[in-house]
């Protein structure tokens, strides 16, 4: 199947208003690998699935390795909740650009109808000199009505303050499991789209999972669909349009597998990556080390200049 | 069974305020067709299917095709949502209308209590010189209560900025299915008749579908009913009184279908027609075929001028 | 069993505010009947039951047919929702006083929880010249907590206002089923005394009905009372204290019962009728000959000056 | 058991701010009894039960009944909603003191989730010339999220305006019946409690009563108490701490234990009753003398003056 | 397993604003043992367990006591519910510090899907003088949305008045009990760092349990883990990060526990203990016994100076 844009991808930069355009300029330019790229680390763990994924490494319990390594690293951005942004972030401010997550949950209680409500302000970001905001969109949740309404509040706010907005557009509930699951094509695809539609300047999504059997369970025509991941990464980045696409890791994998989905998601025309596992859950000399490697394969596949 | 009208069809325009007058004019004389026709173009389906409706002409999977096609076509206004708007709007202003469509839902969830929250506000709609906003009201939903109620204040809104107000009147429900379904006579009257007491300008409608088996199931005297489709249409469009009336057409169905549509609507004293998916699932060349082929329709048969 | 007063029935009017007071005797003296009567022609069943109430007069369906029947006739008043008094009522204003009908929903779902949520504001009634809102109130069910709260807000900004509220007092709910159903005696006072505590100037009541099966349920001493239809409107009368009361008609009767109903209601003590399909599911002739032997009766029969 | 008191129990109206304090002094020594007494009338039972509570007195359905005789037989003061303040208190304003009840509800549906909404606020209470606000706390109920959160507003108008707060406390729901029920000396001690901590001036609880079966389901150790009822309430008042204490009757009984318990709450050093069918269920001569014989039981006990 | 930390533990009040440091400072300092100790007295159990908890000490049930326990014996502070705070406290206002409790409720119906609301204000902590506000929080709650979303905006107004933030961090709900239990190693530590998350000041915290059969469900590790009650505290205290944390101590116990879990706090970088009933449900000299000997080992075991 052959995907045709009918244009050129236009610069998602000349739609922004000022304050949004400054602001993420900065990330893509002036911090991490630069020439339009972004490279995010995300400390959200411990407030999603709790103190156990610091156990691997146990010097990442301590909020204060992941902004340093970040600091020293060169990242583009840090995305943290509230309570560490407060704590952890002034010695950093001024040298590592902020994204501060607005909402989030623990893993406690099933994700049937999963709704993150937020937790902090489009306002608390400016106070703290943040240059983004995120915010997770539950897609196809039975709650997605609260969950859309909140969303629609951030987005105003982000355009009152010129404020970017990332948005973690996460497919999740019953209902979406039984066509196909939360990592499925059908999902990452639907997820891409709504996330753009709903005004997202930056939207994060997972690389998607192939199960023949699952897969059955999609919507026509994913449901027939015969594709290569490669293939799949970029029709997804196509339904984000204009917005642009960081694709995340989930649980610590191999590097091979790091390094490939880094190409994978520039080649398809993605902005850069968000791995937080995958990077601090290796003491500092080993996160050092896959952070060059990451970095010089987002440098060397850049397709598109936002 | 012989519906007489008390009056001659009054003037909708002469009961509205000079903004929505100003704006509605627009898009009834100014653009599309002209002469009092609606021509609309809605491409809302990426957040209400996902991107799956764009699998037939890959082309259209970037919002760009139909924002090039509206203008080029010379449509009375696209619809969208917030996110497109945003985007891909800014290239179109000042040449092509905008109707900014406040809700919105995926269809991943079953919808036997279905309700679409706002994920824009009518201020949105004037700061990106809409010219009308719209509103989809599930007419039965067991969450009508929460539905009206927003419906209020978005209305209010419309007031107070002098913006006319699209409502997509769609039945919905497990009461609603126990009665005939969404897509019955019944059901389609109801739907009329609701949105113009709550105060649209322009109501979306679907076209009725007649199922001996099921429309026994609908209240006195519809399930006693034998009209053929043009009356039930022409009845319809006297329940939504004043109200403007534009009927969608769903999914892709053949030429002879769509036109017939076309004339029944305006035959019944409608105002135009919103086909998105039949028009957009065709390559550019097919798409501005039939386009023409509909505005020549729209204007053959116009009985109202508003 | 004999029902005393330990006073004689003061003036409602004498506790009103001026404004409240000056929009009322609008409705009581210088419109419909006089003397102190309400005559009202209320058109919200089309959003209450669709558009099937129309069927056995098909002129009924424009809502211009209601509009001037109560202009010509000479109604105390014309009570419809916000869709119908923006467009409907232009040509009527200073010629026939509106009462704004602020909630209303469809009776497509059951009515096990039933709740109108507002779908326009005292504020609209303002604007629109309105001399009383009307509001329903579901007496008994399960959310009467959301109910009470939202009157409570409607009847803040009707003193603000100094407009008439008007509570369309309905029992309704599977427990109030349970206790002899809606139209019990003991459902239609209690509704009477509902709304007069949470400040109704004006309660609309249907007749009760009797029935020795359903009875029984009713708490004491309703099970056990064998009254008369008369006495029993006339304790309801009585239960709605100094708030005036209208009674409704239900579904087309035959001209006896509606006149009998007229008389009791006034004898009572009531301020008059509100009577809909009784009155246009006639055609016009029809219509007239009726409601001039309603007015008559209204008039011969004033027990209470307001 | 000895329950002692560390300290004597000190003032009540010591801790209130100016306004408070106004306005229940002229409660608690300008009118009613005097002396630091509470003899309240409350009226609230036609909305809470409906008028068949007035059946036994047929005169007491006219809400000018209780209106009169709190006036003339020289009540602290009359407790009513926001109807009967509207239309029924103008004529006694000056001569009797009112306290505006903000919730209330039907006994209509069941009460395992019993909630009542606010229907009326403090500025009504201002505006009426009250001098002071009940409200109803369904403690234990499984809604107690919402109850406590509406009574954190109404109870910071109430600092806002220095209007004295009287909390109704009652325990309710499904799981106070799996624990010895509603009227067990552990509910209303931990409904005193409940009150005082949440900031009511003066509390209202029942009379507790005792029942060997149920009682063993409360939590120790009232699963194993053996206390006389006048025990029982003398250590319920210090529950309640510097929280005046009325008690109240319920449905109608004798002479001797309306009297008794009204000892009984005064010895406690409880500040008085509010008996409301007890005494308005009678014919007007009964309901004066019964009223002289409580009024002298008050002023012969006063323990504690305020 | 060895937990490092990359930096030497940071200051807390050096990342705190002007008004939140000198309030906490008083108590860290001013008040109590000082030292950067935290001795604080709660006295919320007549609320959240109701008055059965002051039955061991008769004399606790007058709110006096626990008052003047807490001033007499020099504690940093005492923390109670509004009705105390306004009625008790300010006899001692000056002389000891207030922690205002901002939520709460009974324990009447089951804590499956627990929520507490706020019953006051940061507003009210600020009039009446406090030096702190605390909050409940039930980590893993069903309805954590609701839970998060009402802290959010305390926390935010503890910025604006620069009020410390104190968390009563407790695991709670129905998935909670089905991964171990509220009081699992992995429970209390996912609570520590989710109250830091969430912007603690200050993180309130129960003694974690061991139960073998338990632990096995909670996740890995901690399913798996085998460490010293010693070893969790001391993790748990790294995992509330830059939060200062204070142990609670639940229902009464022997003065070996007490004194143990305050040598354990504080040998683990703690800021010392929350005990209410292993105090005050001693009698008065009994009580100042213990207290001094707590005293004494909080300022002997200081690890950590804020």
């Amino acid at each position: 199947m052959e995907v045709k844009s009918i244009t050129e991808q236009k610069s998602l930069l000349a739609t922004l208003s000022p304050g949004k355009r400054a602001r993420l300029r900065r990330l893509l330019f002036d911090y991490g690998p630069g020439n339009g790229t972004l490279m995010l680390l995300p400390i959200d763990q411990g407030i999603e699935h709790g103190p156990r994924d610091f156990f691997p490494n146990p010097a990442s319990k301590d909020p204060e390795y992941q902004f340093r390594l970040a600091a020293e690293a060169g990242y583009s951005a840090i995305a943290c909740q509230i309570g560490l942004a407060t704590r952890y972030y002034p010695d950093y401010a001024g040298q590592l650009p902020l994204i501060l997550k607005l909402n989030g949950k623990t893993d406690i209680p099933p994700s049937d109808e999963a709704l993150s409500t937020t937790n902090a302000s489009v306002e608390d970001a400016v106070r703290l000199g943040a240059d983004a905001v995120g915010y997770t969109l539950y897609v196809g949740s039975p709650r997605q009505d609260a969950d859309l309404l909140q969303l629609k509040g951030v987005r105003a706010e982000c355009e009152r303050y010129g404020m970017p907005l990332v948005v973690w557009s996460y497919p999740r509930g019953a209902a979406m499991e039984a066509k196909g699951g939360r990592d499925s094509f059908y999902a990452i695809d639907y997820g891409a789209r709504m996330a753009m539609e709903m005004g997202a300047d930056v939207v994060k999504l997972n690389f998607p999972k192939f199960d023949p059997e699952k897969d059955k369970d999609s919507p026509a025509p994913y449901n027939e669909m015969d594709v290569t991941p490669e293939e799949a990464v970029r029709q997804i980045v196509e339904s984000a349009g204009r917005s642009l696409v960081v694709l995340s890791g989930g649980s610590k994998t191999d590097d091979e597998t790091v390094l490939a989905h880094t190409r994978t998601i520039m080649e398809a025309g993605g902005s850069g990556v968000i791995f937080g596992r995958n990077v601090w859950q290796r003491d500092w000399d080993e996160a050092l080390a896959i952070i060059e490697q990451i970095k010089a394969s987002l440098l060397a596949n850049v397709r598109r200049t936002p």
